[in-house]
């Protein structure tokens, strides 16, 4: 068709990733721009996102759309094959409060739980558990959040289900463990097992010493703040 | 058609003003159940918004649907007529972008502008304005965000434009003056006339000294905290 799909992303980011695996999901090729966030990003990436300077950006046909959740929402709407939103508009509103739940609760609690101070840290993660047990009752049953395959309330767990447990690993925390949330648990091994997963997520042994890195430097900024 | 629509709701919430202006715009009858959010709150509130516990809650025929921009999603969806999102996707994501943007950005720091203490108050107003100035790019000489009529980045900034200027005539702020922002300034003044609108917005009357009391219990929390 001729069309020109672009995704400025950063290898390790759970927002970039979940642009990605949307559009592998549709089978939309895309061709990858990784971004130095951290460093010097790119002049295309200040003009195609001049309000957050930030990935994950996704350029249609020479259109820039930001925010990865927007993202999310215009490729289900422009490639409406293998839909990953219900169709009805109740179970599509239930899916949308998932998706507003993990983005703007358990993920930046279950983060910040990870290198909050020692003084903290016991309150933030009670309050990480409380949401993950909630998280838990929207699997109720269910292989995936989605039904029997991957829906767009996956794509944005796959934070907790898998950025969130390598953190986890490297603290020495469990809190996603077969034992607390054997539902959650067993959803994020059948997550990653998927095999259109398993080929895109960032590799765990090059993501493992990244996370270390940048957990090391929050603590380092949040102590001098 | 024998439909059963319910908002529960608070009369000064600009969250649940979203969900009225909403099905106002849409011509669709609903009864509306006003919360004692800061004494009692229902026990139907509470089972059918159980994780959140908060107002706005849409019940529609039975079914609950929570979290104002979820419930602006549903309502467009269910309702198709009078549309308030553009058809085209990569015009509606760009909606979806500002709404994001005003419900993350826009009116939390406002709002913090407001009543935050006064060795913070000038960071605060500054980033509130630079939050102001992108809004106002966006709208670039229309009339509304919508276009000609209110969509629904007009109906989420009903917060900035009705409520925050209610909160910020009671602190001698005039963040949204005519001088400083033209175009928001003049929007905030047509949104706020057009009559459907008007008949519904909260009383200015009523709503000063109900903010007013509001800002005093933040500042007051926050002294303690």
């Amino acid at each position: 068709m001729g069309e020109e799909v672009k995704v400025f992303g950063y290898w390790a980011s759970p927002y970039s990733y979940r642009a990605e695996l949307a559009l592998k999901l549709k089978g939309v090729s895309y061709e990858y721009i990784n971004e130095d966030i951290f460093g010097n990003k790119s002049d295309l990436l200040l003009k195609y996102n001049p309000v957050h300077k930030k990935v994950p950006v996704l350029l249609h046909n020479g259109k820039p759309i930001v925010e990865s959740l927007v993202i999310l929402e215009y490729i289900e709407e422009t490639w409406k094959h293998n839909p990953y939103l219900p169709q009805d508009p109740y179970d599509k509103a239930t899916a949308r409060f998932w998706i507003k739940f993990i983005d703007e609760k358990c993920f930046p609690t279950l983060w910040l739980a990870a290198w909050s101070a020692e003084n903290e840290r016991e309150k933030v993660t009670n309050e990480a558990c409380e949401y993950l047990k909630t998280l838990e009752s929207a699997l109720n049953g269910k292989k995936f959040f989605g039904g029997e395959t991957i829906g767009m309330v996956d794509i944005v767990a796959s934070s907790v289900g898998y950025f969130i447990r390598v953190t986890q690993e490297i603290m020495g925390q469990n809190l996603l463990s077969a034992d607390k949330f054997p539902q959650l648990f067993q959803w994020s091994e059948d997550f990653a097992n998927c095999s259109i997963v398993k080929e895109s997520l960032p590799p765990r042994d090059k993501l493992l010493p990244f996370v270390k890195g940048l957990i090391a430097k929050y603590q380092q900024d949040n102590a001098k703040a």
